[in-house]
Formats: C-alpha cells, sequence, structure tokens
C-alpha cells in the first residue's frame, strides 16, 4: 500500500528539521512551492502542515509564513549571527534585495530571454582554445601543492605585460592574483577600509560594490555622473583625510555603460591628488571597446601609488576562471596577499595557469578581436531593434564599449510593473531601482548574453509591454 | 660607456618609488639584500643610498631601516589600514609572526630538507590520474559563467555520497562549496561570529584558524588537551549563550596528531548540546587514517544542526586544487553561501569539475589507499629514526593517522636555539611556539612531505644539532 501523499510532506519534513538541516527559527518553503514540489493541492499541504504543528515541530507565525520550532536547542546561526541581506539596506543607494534574489533566481531559467545577464554569451565561449589550452596545462602539469602568496609567479609576469600593453608599468610584485574582481573588492574592503569610513563612488553603481562596502560598515556618498564620467566637482569629502575613498568604473560603467573621457580622468586625478582621496579603478571592461581603444586607465597616469588597480578575465573569458588582479603600491599588495593567504590561501592552481597560458600565448588577444565584432554585432541589433520599436517609450546613449545599454523609459511607465510583467512573459531585464533609488525610470539591458535573434524578439516584446503596462 | 653600478641601484630605486610601488614611508630593502641583488659591495649600495637621501627620496630612521620620504602625499595603504601581521598578538597563544614568516620564506627554498610541511610529498602526487582527469574535463566541458551560490551541484551530489561512506547524512543543499577549508573559517568568522566572541578551541591548535578568528576581533580560549582529545571538563563559559563557539580538530589534530577518542566524541557533543555552544568541526585529515578507521565525525552524531562540519581535498589530493566543503543546517549554509558570493562569487570551475571527477569517478578512494600505505612507510622511517637517534632526547606519541608527530625535547635544551641551528644545516622544522606559549618545548614534524631518505638524514641531522646545541 502506498503512503498517503501528505504523509510524504511530513516525512520530508521532519527529516529535514531531524537531521538538522532546517533549524529553530528557520522558515519552512510556503504552501505554494510545497504543493508544486509534491505535486498536490494546496489542502493536502495543509494537512501534512497540520500534523506538524500538533507534533509542536513546526507553527505558523503572523507575517513570517511557518516557523521550525522544535524544543531542540537553538544553533548559533539563529543567535550570533548577522543576516547579511537583511544588512543591506543603503543610505543613499537602497537597492531592492527582494527584486535582486528574484533575479539571481530567474538568471539560472534557460527558458527565459536573458537581457539582464552581466556576462557574455556561451556562442562567444572559445571552447575549443580552452580545450586546447587545458591540454596544454595538462601535458605541462608538475605535482602542485599550496600557491605563493601573490599567484603563480608565471602568471603575474604575464598580466604585468598585458597591462603595460595597456600604460601600466607595474613589475610583478605589485601584483595580487585574486578570485575575480570582487574578491580584491572584498580584501579591500576588510583590510585596507576602515569602519564608518567613508566610499565616494558612481549613483548608480555596480551593485555587488555596495553590498560589499556596505557589509563592512562603510558609508556609500553617490556622485553623479554626466556623459563624460563622474562628476569631479560633486566630489566633497566631509571627512579628514585616511577615510575616505574612492571607488571608480571609469571605462565602460557599469550599469550606465558611460565611458570617462581622457580630460576628466585628468582632472579627476587632479582633485584626488590634491584632496588625497585614493582611488579603487575597477576596470574590468577596458577590453570589450566595440569603436576605438578608450582613454588609458587612471591608473596609467597615477605617479604617487594612490590607485588601486583591478582587472578580471570574467567579462572577456568566463567568469568562471575566477581569475583577476589588482595593482597597487608594493606595501599595499604585501598586505592585501596576507589578507588574501588569510582569506583562501590563495587561488585556484588550475586557474592560474589557465589564466597564464590565455595571456601568454596571445590567444587571449585574437579571442578579444572576436568578442568585439561579435559586440559589434549585438550591439546594432539592439539598437536598430529599439530604435523600431522603442523610441516614442524611452530614451538611451549607444555605449562604445561593454554590453550595457542605460535605458530611460519616460515617466508616464511604472518600471517595477514592467520588470514583473516582462519576467512573467518570459523577459528578464534588470531595473534600475537595484542599482539606486534615483535610477527608478531605467532599465539596464545587456546585450551580450542573449543570443541576436534574442535580443530583437525581447527588444520587441518590451515595447508591447511597455504599451500593455500603459493601457 | 657603462653606467656606473651605483648608478643602477639609484636608478632601480627612483623607477620604484615614482612607479608608486614603493610609496611614502615604506622601507626599501636593506644594505645586504641589495647588495646580493645587484652583485655588488657593501660600499656600492652606501654610495647608492647617500645619493637618494641627498635628492630628498629616501631617509634612515633609527630601528626602521631606511625608509621611502618624497614628498609628495601619503596613500591610504599607510594612512587607515589595519596591518593584519601586526595585528596577530594573541593572549592565550603568543605566536612568533617572526618565525612564522621566516618559515614561510624557507618554504619555497628547494634546497632544504622540509620536515615542516603540512601537505604530502610531490612523490604522492597522482599526476597521471590528475591528467586523465583534465583530459576527461575538457573533453566533457561545454560553455560555462558564473556557478551556483553553493556551487557546482554535481560536485556537491559527489561530496554528499561520499560525506554518506563517512557516517554523514546531508543533502546537496546542506552543502556549501569553498575554496578550501581556510576559507570556511574565514566565512564563518565574518559572516556568523559577532566580533568580541568567544571561541573556544584546543591549545596548541592550527596557526591559520587563531589568525583567521582573531583578525575578525574573536577571544580565543585555549582548552588543554590530553591523549583521548580536548579535555571537556576543562571548558567553561563565561559569556552567556550565543556568545561562545568551539572549534575543534578531533582527527589527527593539527599540530598535535591526536585522534579523539569515541567516548570522547560523546561526552563533548554531550556537554556543547547541554551548554548549548555550537561547534565547527574540522576534519581536514579524516582521510589519512594509517592504522584503522577514526571513530565517526561528531557531525555524525548531531541531531541538532549545531555542528558545522568542514571537509577539503588540500591534504590527501592538492592545495592547490583549492576546494573543500562546510556541512551545516541549511539556513546556515545558505548564510555562508551568501557570503560566499560577496567574496568571491564562488569558487574556480575548473577546480570544482576536477574535484568533482575525483570523488564521483572512485578514483579519490583508489588514490587514498596509496596514501595510506607511503604514509605508512614513511611514519615508520620516521619512528625507527626517532627511536634510533632521538629517545635519550626527546619523547613523542605515535600518531596512528595525518603526518604530524608532535616532540617534546627534553627541557634542557632550547628549541628556538635549535631551530635557528637547524635552518642554518638546510633542515625546516615548525617549534611549538608558534601554536602556544605552552609548547615552547615542542616541535612539529611532518613525515608527509619529505623523502623517505631525507626523513632519515634529517632526523639524524636533528639528534646532531640537538647534542651541539647543548654543549
Ligand atoms: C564593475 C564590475 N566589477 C567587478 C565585477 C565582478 O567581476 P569578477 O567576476 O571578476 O569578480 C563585475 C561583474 O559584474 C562588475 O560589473
Ligand atoms: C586543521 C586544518 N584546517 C584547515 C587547513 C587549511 O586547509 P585548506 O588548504 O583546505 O584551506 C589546514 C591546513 O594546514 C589545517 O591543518
Amino acid at each position: 500500500m502506498q503512503k498517503p501523499k501528505y504523509q510524504l510532506i511530513v516525512d520530508f519534513i521532519k527529516d529535514k528539521i531531524s537531521k538538522g538541516e532546517w533549524t529553530i527559527g528557520s522558515r519552512i518553503p510556503s504552501q505554494r512551492h510545497l504543493a508544486k514540489m509534491f505535486d498536490v493541492n494546496r489542502s493536502t499541504v495543509i494537512t501534512a502542515l497540520e500534523e506538524l504543528m500538533a507534533d509542536g515541530l513546526i507553527e505558523g507565525k503572523a507575517g513570517m509564513g511557518t516557523i521550525v520550532t522544535n524544543n531542540t536547542w537553538t544553533l548559533m546561526g539563529e543567535q550570533s549571527s548577522t543576516n547579511w541581506n537583511e544588512k543591506v539596506t543603503l543610505g543613499i543607494h537602497k537597492p531592492s534585495i527582494s527584486t535582486v534574489q528574484e533575479i539571481n533566481e530567474a538568471e539560472s531559467n534557460h527558458h527565459l530571454i536573458q537581457l539582464s545577464k552581466g556576462e557574455l554569451s556561451p556562442e562567444i565561449f572559445p571552447l575549443e582554445e580552452m580545450r586546447s589550452i587545458l591540454q596544454k596545462v595538462s601535458n605541462q602539469m608538475t605535482p602542485f601543492g599550496y600557491e605563493e602568496p601573490k599567484g603563480n609567479l608565471k602568471l603575474r609576469q604575464a598580466i604585468s605585460d598585458y597591462l603595460k600593453n595597456r600604460g601600466i608599468d607595474v613589475s610583478p610584485s605589485s601584483i595580487l592574483v585574486v578570485s575575480g574582481a570582487l574578491q580584491a573588492l572584498h580584501l579591500i574592503s576588510i583590510g585596507l577600509l576602515q569602519r564608518g569610513s567613508s566610499v565616494f563612488l558612481e549613483v548608480p553603481s555596480y551593485l555587488y560594490s555596495l553590498t560589499v562596502f556596505q557589509s563592512m560598515g562603510m558609508e556609500l556618498k553617490g556622485i553623479p555622473m554626466d556623459k563624460k564620467g563622474i562628476k569631479v566637482d560633486s566630489i566633497y569629502q566631509t571627512k579628514g583625510k585616511g577615510k575616505s575613498i574612492l571607488y571608480t568604473i571609469p571605462t565602460f560603467h557599469n550599469p550606465t555603460g558611460t565611458l570617462m573621457q581622457k580630460n576628466r580622468r585628468e582632472e579627476l586625478l587632479e582633485y584626488c591628488k590634491r584632496e588625497q582621496l585614493p582611488i579603487i579603478e575597477d576596470d574590468v571592461y577596458r577590453d570589450l571597446w566595440i569603436d576605438t581603444i578608450p582613454p588609458e586607465p587612471l591608473k596609467s597616469m597615477d605617479y604617487y601609488g594612490s590607485v588601486l588597480y583591478i582587472g578580471s578575465l570574467s567579462k572577456t573569458l568566463s567568469p568562471g576562471l575566477r581569475i583577476g588582479w589588482v595593482v597597487g603600491a608594493e606595501s599595499v599588495i604585501n598586505r592585501l596577499a596576507d589578507l588574501k593567504m588569510q582569506s583562501d590561501y590563495g587561488s585556484s592552481t588550475f586557474s592560474q595557469l589557465v589564466a597564464m597560458e590565455w595571456l601568454s600565448s596571445g590567444l587571449y588577444d585574437q579571442h578579444l578581436e572576436t568578442v568585439r565584432e561579435q559586440l559589434k554585432v549585438r550591439r546594432r541589433t539592439a539598437l536598430e531593434a529599439l530604435n523600431k520599436h522603442l523610441s516614442s517609450y524611452a530614451t538611451w546613449e549607444v555605449p562604445t564599449g561593454g554590453f550595457f545599454i542605460w535605458i530611460k523609459i519616460k515617466p508616464a511607465f511604472k518600471v517595477k510593473r514592467l520588470f514583473d510583467k516582462a519576467l512573467s512573459k518570459g523577459l528578464l531585464l534588470n531595473p534600475g531601482s537595484i542599482y539606486a533609488e534615483q535610477s527608478g525610470q531605467f532599465i539596464r539591458l545587456s546585450f551580450g548574453f542573449a543570443s541576436i535573434n534574442e535580443i530583437k524578439v525581447g527588444i520587441f516584446q518590451l515595447s508591447q509591454i511597455i504599451k500593455d503596462v500603459d493601457d
């Protein structure tokens, strides 16, 4: 005889609780979710939950859903810890965390048209080259153990050569290999900045940078941008020196796509020098120029060791590599390396060797050419579709690199409703509100990830949705 | 005409300063170091430094060496940051940081006999299998991007199966893939523990755990051990619940090699349950048993989700993989996953795929058999040599797994002098003082890394040095 269906649910939940996977105080999945999971009616779920409540294992709490309450002792997690998600309530920027989570989940749904993802399309992934590099790494492999604190020396040499081509002349001892640009920001936050110090940054700015700085107790101070980049005369410091830092994405800014002009770069450096304001230059999109080579990095004009420069292979090759770098004054790099040792003891040897081969073999530069061609085609497709379908509802700037178009929807339309409606129709976009409160009327559209056809269809759908939402 | 040699040194240093690699306040290399670097006499170095001093670029400071002092503005690093190395001054444990640094540097010297390294010998590295796995990963590779927050699902499934064989029954959703066990400790410290909370741990304990907990502002409370493991009746809590946690390495403890007995494990769990003291179980040495399978993990007897369990492939396969895992209540794992996302956006795809193949193909278990045979031979070699040469100067316990022997040198001999002497003769050992003040009379000898012959020679040399130092 088969067990009744509600019993399956009861057993499932009891098992989760008894194994300690669902602890006291944690919320169990919603009735709707459980019904879907077990393919039963809502009423069957309710029967199951009632039995568990009678057993004293769970309890409904107003406004909190159903909570585990079995009478064993509570665990550390519930008692003492910081809830990182809850902590992210920003001053100037108020990202709507629930929307971010919704996007994160939706991003793994392959049935959606992804106009949100900040990474290159699988179509552009250089599979053959990656295989041949893995082959080479495998052939040349010798037994390996813990890597050097700053990262594999050959990789750092390759990065040093790479940077030379971009105007930055540093030796390998001033380079730290990190597991992606985000780790660089994390290490800087926990190791160099003081709690309560201020971070000046563009409004809007890269979403996770906000989270990282905030989690470590920094105060964010948003600076507006114009078409030439961050507005230098809007930066003013409220605190004495040593307490502030500037974080900027001067080249193909995320999410706006803005490219900081050469004279603006000079003005910014001049200002920061005068005000003794150190700079974190996040330059992960530099290699994705489409029209012309962008002005040289701030770091290339930094004669005082005041710029910490960050790069990565995530946006051009693959984020799965988890390889990036930080470049700065040797003493600062030493400190960050020490901290990196304490946090994960160095990056994966495989990833380091693969990255080294890409950079030093010249395959990386070849690959960039393909990427640029692809981005050119995709951008054209996106702009054509935008011009055709959206010109009466929205405005935008043409990005000269990167893969984001920052679209301002006319005030008559509610972007949040538009986002929900689009999602329900299978189209994923990033609403501007997740980057900054002030950006509520914007959406970030990525033309890097979806296929050409999806870009066309997606933008057309978007225009239809806008019309509908308007009705 | 060639430049005079001193000019080369001047140019080198000016270049470092002007590029901002050596910032104001940073110490330049010692005269001895520079002389070696440029293959010149000390007097040539002095000429160069005098010229730079005359230029106002550097200055000698009493007790601090020569410092960069050029009159540009100081950078963030010097102003506001935490010096992580300096911060590590422990209460109960007082690791001698300079000795640790000396060891770290000496560990990359291939001419030394390495009886210090906590990793397996390159001789045991499974190069052929690693190559064939890389081959397979390469063949099966598809374009990849950012991984799931908790790590590749197939890898988590493989870890779940692996853990089942070790008495721990958890689903992949309660497992977080991390970049090594150390990262697990780092994430726990920054995400779950509160500043000022107490960490109970064995005295002595794993060196980097001390640093991680301390860096995050935890207070360390050392608990003595006996032959059966941590002494449960020495644990007492001074603060209320939610403020303390216990960190333990029950299986082949680092550095002592102690294996916690089954009844001691039960006693510990019972105590922690009663006192509501959550546990971090660091079990990275479990698979390195030599004689018999060790008692099951604490986690296998944890019915209340109070144990966070940590494992890793570093000690059995290679630390270069940077793959480990944390297992715990789902809500805690979710929180740690969120934090992992914020700190590095997941571990390397390559490493995850390689680890998955090792675990799921059965090659890992086969490899463990080889490792155990090798460790058995190495342990025998070490013990024979110890018995032959050191029995009148020292005492030790025979470890039943792992690769450390914790040797107590008779009080008549100064271990610090012994360490220095040994190093100068090409023999690297870890003095107990780096783990705990109380362990000054111990040395940790690893039989995992050096070759069989080096183990013999090294231990013989050690006995000679002890005799000499005694004179
Ligand atoms: C501006 C910026 N910096 C850093 C990152 C993170 O890159 P990585 O994958 O190298 O950590 C991103 C990714 O979205 C980004 O947009
Ligand atoms: C007890 C213990 N935990 C954790 C680690 C770090 O291991 P991983 O390389 O996985 O970060 C070590 C390495 O020495 C160790 O001895």
